[in-house]
């Protein structure tokens, strides 16, 4: 799975970006946990966060901190929590995740939305940002 | 459980600390999902991480890493995960979990062990940080 991000955000694969700056990158996760669960990542392509320079880890942190925020304001949840576990992509992720309850930042919930649906989530949280 | 945390920064409830600076504070944490599972702290008690001024708010993130690698060190994993959920603690925390796969990383695994073992692989963090 090795460069698979760097083709999201060189827009080789599509999909339904939310946020992009100098150094980072955010998307809807395509097979989410909850309705609005997002992706933020660094474009420089590294596995582990912890690996990142100082620099770039805080500008990872700094866009999730603005997006967990907006993703506040758009979708119905207590609260959005927040994971990094990268066992699969290696390249340093973090998942924002609206939650509820706890079972809700289960990653064995993959909830499926329409295109529509996407695009609503994703206009919204761009909307709040 | 208000509260709770500040009586661990003072001292008031024992802990196994990790690491402490001016406005940051990192234990074990005692129901561990994993060996060396790590909670780091911001001082003040806010509820919500995403509700931190944005100097705490780095603060804890910068710590994080900072730990995050020393835990790396100190047990056999893969690699360290980090998880913000927060519907118990009413004080925002962010956990490091050392994993080597992904249900390590269930926050229904609760391990026990022994004063001992935990006094052990506190040890070993701190020297490795």
């Amino acid at each position: 799975m090795s460069g698979l991000f760097l083709k999201i955000i060189k827009g080789e694969i599509p999909s339904y970006k939310v946020y992009e700056d100098e150094n980072t990158f955010a998307f809807l996760d395509i097979n989410p946990a909850a309705k609005g669960h997002t992706l933020v990542i660094p474009k420089k392509e590294v596995d582990l966060l912890w690996d990142l320079e100082n620099k770039d880890y805080r500008a990872v942190l700094d866009s999730a901190k603005r997006i967990a925020t907006a993703i506040q304001k758009s979708v119905e949840c207590k609260r959005v929590g927040m994971a990094v576990v990268g066992l699969e992509v290696p390249h340093a992720h973090v998942h924002l995740i609206p939650l509820n309850t706890m079972s809700d930042f289960s990653f064995s919930n993959k909830l499926q939305f329409s295109e529509e649906e996407f695009k609503s989530i994703q206009k919204r949280i761009v909307r709040n940002l």
